[in-house]
């Protein structure tokens, strides 16, 4: 029962649906194919506003693709200290910037505030002998599972703008959010400020392509050229932007983000004062009793040790395919004390 | 009836089958599912030679991160002044590998030759004032759509190599020549003296990965490294491993290239002294009669203006699933003049 | 008898006796101090309007500063084929750039022309799969000793900015083309259409200071960034500006190049159909006479072969300080046939 | 009176007088004159073992290019998170280094202690989502002005080579730190398991160059490479090697450093519990008392606030040249309350 990560799950029908129907041969390869065509308009639906949609590979390169559009390679990126982008990246940051640096912030819940980036970066003096801030990097739903409000994420931007830094949301799990609050795609993106959404699919039951949103047009044509130079421009590109299509078509999206995120919140009852953080999307980070740990992986249970070595912290994700049974399971041997 | 490109091709139906396949949740996610796990072994038995393989979402993700893994920055590539790399991939060699050089050479009918290599660097002194050449990359099918023998490829190869310098070879059309030359693929790859193939699949009735194979091991470490640094290690990865296998299981990719090879076969028959260069892969080059591109493309017929304005040169390129009507439409037309 | 280059000969006395004055401490480091805030006032007295002066340690730093100032990584820069850009700086633009491309163009006597850009730049189409060309670079005094007229270099510039392109221009040797052409040096620079110029000092008695003279205002800032980054923003910068100054003030740029041309022209007369290209500035390339090499490096003359093994051609170069003994005992073995 | 920095201080009269005497013209360029031919050997007497001596024309360059020569891109730099390489260098080590991340240790006193750098390191896993350690950078005197012992220095060394990492130390202030701890130089670099040392020149009565003393020599061809390639290879390269080889002869540096330190040692005395850390080199970091910032910049004394606005911390730092009479006058402000 595979609570690791939500990243290997299976791609929803929807998604393998789509890949068959591009299949036929299409008139020309990129971008310039009629699937490729119809994603501009299809998420301008969705957020609406007008916006451009870049498929790509991985998140990694979704990121790190925004941040090098938005930042010069003497700039720096500010982020939370455990944000993707700083830790599992490999510094890809780095490398699509040319060598910027991310300047990380400590935040409880894995939010970062105001007053916290504020007392972070007291010190920085941004003249000549130091790098330039130029872009804020937000996760949302965070590492720890937690959610900012349409307000919270405002709060940011607009912090991040008086100061003509850019704006950027890492969304591997954007749909959980956007479930969790119940609010509308654009309350969390570019009306709270983001220039450019890191729009996660393939966590949420997509196959081998994410959606670089992007709400500035200035921002457009050095990100198309630094997508292609990077490798990320497919010549049968279809099959990305079809996997993007199915995903928003009929609220398949959200379908798939309320099953992970309602699972979630039934083992969050169960897990009770185990809880080290509120659940908001769809993972749980517990403090697990001693021993417990032990016990559940005897039991079948699969999931990361996440805190020190002895503390008994643990991660314990749910993806849209997770079986009902393994939710029940688990809940249940949490209920009676792990 | 379309013969702009091979890359916007459909991808045949084992591909196709083989992502139904991988369908389910895996336990683990990036590279450690299971049928990524058979990748190594299976292309062992491909090349007859123990290797590693790595799957890439591009053809440019797959040449570029190769280079970078050969080439210090201070460095430089010797290549064909029409290769892939140096033309058409918006300067991703110069990205990844933090700035080197490509040292271009001419050659006739897309090939390089030793002689042609050492007039085009005579000059280079290779002190401290210039860039180091580290690197051959070499085009297999060339970007004539003509073949090295394996001779031609293994004079190259050891010239590079008597010099230190690495050998990279892009095989975007790989398939081709294999196919052409009825030899087995490691006459064209380690046992030439290649160590690194950019093996490619898409064209060849692939949908979204291309393999990284690589023959020296002390490439492989940096190698990984930088395939997640830049954004090319999918956590679903299973769904590029199992394109994958399903192009080399039963010689799919030998079959796919046979139809293509062979249509351009009869293709170039019909267009007889028109050939600007022997046609040993699936492409054509033709210099056209006054008149024809016109005549051609009012009939139906989608392909390149190639050279200069006005020059009447055009390429024609066949995918392994163009229907052979189409192939026999062009035929007739080209027999009668065009 | 030195004629191997004009880069190791001494300061003249004025650069000497600035670092003696600049040697008391100063009240602030790098640019802040009294003599560094001189910088810019000076040099648009020079050139007759305002324009930002940025000292750096060498004429490489000074290139590649300038390009990467102007090109984004997935731009390129035109230039000639023999460039020292491209040529003798170990990549340095591909370094600082992050990655652009130089895009090579031949041309007579060290000269590109309009016709010559148009032709080498024909298959390039701009599309998103090629490097943007972003800057054109050009040399003056260009690397075969010739000089561009204002005319020519206002045509080249002319044609980079209907473009969109940048234009930098590599001045070494600027004094000697100043000299040569009897003109004003804004005739050469910003009224020509030269945003960015690095001004060489080295060479023509500096020592160890080259000037970035920057036209448009809008590349400082970035510029002012880069520098530091570099490690180019010394905190002693008083000497470098007191090195620059003194090379300014009453003309001592001027008297010193004056001595290097005129040397020059003297042995050019000396050298007679021997001479490959004008001589126009400080070099003279010659086409020896068979044995003529050996005989003169018998005779105790230093120079570098120029052209292909066994071709009999060198160069020389005189510098501002060339002994008048030395010019008059080559100046004699020339005459009477080497 | 300056106590802002020792970084505009004077040349000593050695350092000028070497300029004067490298001034005639030299047979050849770069690095190949005769006094730039003595440096190896100079320094290698003054290590007690052989070494290769670099010049370049800043601290910043030394220290970037060093990181560069051992780190991948994908690499990581653990260093003290007060480190200039971090803090001030305008992000010169992932300019130089492509990208590498600088991991950020805390530490008292300025001083990284092998258990901070284990706690601090202690949730990088080191797998391939993450960057690869493979140096730590030692600042020698510290950013707090404190000294590190041999054992101290070699324990963190022996804890890097341990795991694979280089060792680079940035020794803007060696000198101080070798005349306070009345060492051999080895002690602190070489024999303490530093490969390459920033050995600093400039703050201590240099002028316009650093020395890069490079202890293993399989580092020294790609330093070679990248140091031309960042354009901190002057053609003049004698007047840089003479400014290092007066510095070290007869002495010089230590006596230089003799005269900082033993001014701070008297205005450390007469700070007495002002004293924020303890003085070992030639800066004091003092926590001054309510209002005594105000009256000692009334009485013409200057300096940098050093922590947090309000906190009336500040730095003082004593040059060699710093006069005797504002080293008294400001014992004595310090003495009687301030």
């Amino acid at each position: 029962m595979n609570f690791l990560s939500d990243n290997a799950a299976s791609p929803c029908p929807e998604v393998m649906a789509a890949l068959v129907t591009a299949a036929p041969a299409a008139a020309t390869g990129y971008d310039g194919d009629a699937i490729s065509q119809q994603l501009d308009a299809a998420f301008a639906v969705l957020f609406g506003c007008p916006c451009t949609v870049l498929p790509v590979s991985t998140g990694t390169a979704a990121n790190a693709l925004a941040l090098a559009t938005m930042v010069p390679p003497y700039g720096a990126i500010v982020c939370h200290s455990q944000a993707h982008i700083h830790v599992d990246e490999c510094g890809a940051p780095e490398f699509y910037t040319g060598g910027a640096k991310l300047l990380t912030v400590p935040g409880t819940a894995g939010k970062l505030t105001v007053a916290g980036i504020e007392t972070a970066l007291a010190g920085h003096r941004g003249d000549v002998h130091q790098v330039q801030i130029a872009a804020l990097s937000l996760t949302q739903a965070t590492e720890a599972g937690t959610v900012y409000t349409p307000d919270e994420l405002a709060a940011l931007a607009g912090h991040a703008k008086a100061r003509g830094w850019r704006v950027h949301l890492d969304g591997a799990r954007f749909a959980n959010a956007v479930v969790q609050l119940g609010c509308h795609p654009a309350d969390i993106s570019w009306r709270a400020g983001v220039d450019v959404l890191s729009f996660g699919m393939i966590k949420n039951g997509g196959l081998l392509a994410e959606a670089l949103v992007v709400f500035d047009p200035a921002l457009v044509p050095g990100l198309r050229l630094r997508r292609k130079r990077a490798g990320q421009m497919p010549s049968k590109g279809r099959f990305q932007s079809a996997q993007l299509l199915a995903m928003i078509r009929d609220d398949v999206w959200l379908r798939n983000a309320s099953l992970a995120n309602n699972a979630a919140q039934s083992l969050a009852a169960a897990a009770g004062n185990r809880l080290m953080y509120p659940v908001e999307a769809n993972e749980l980070f517990l403090k697990l009793r001693p021993g417990e740990p032990a016990r559940l992986r005897s039991a079948g249970f699969g999931f990361y040790d996440w805190g020190a070595v002895g503390s008994d912290e643990a991660r314990f994700v749910i993806a849209w395919d997770t079986p009902p049974e393994a939710i029940g399971a688990l809940a249940a041997m949490l209920s009676t004390g792990g």
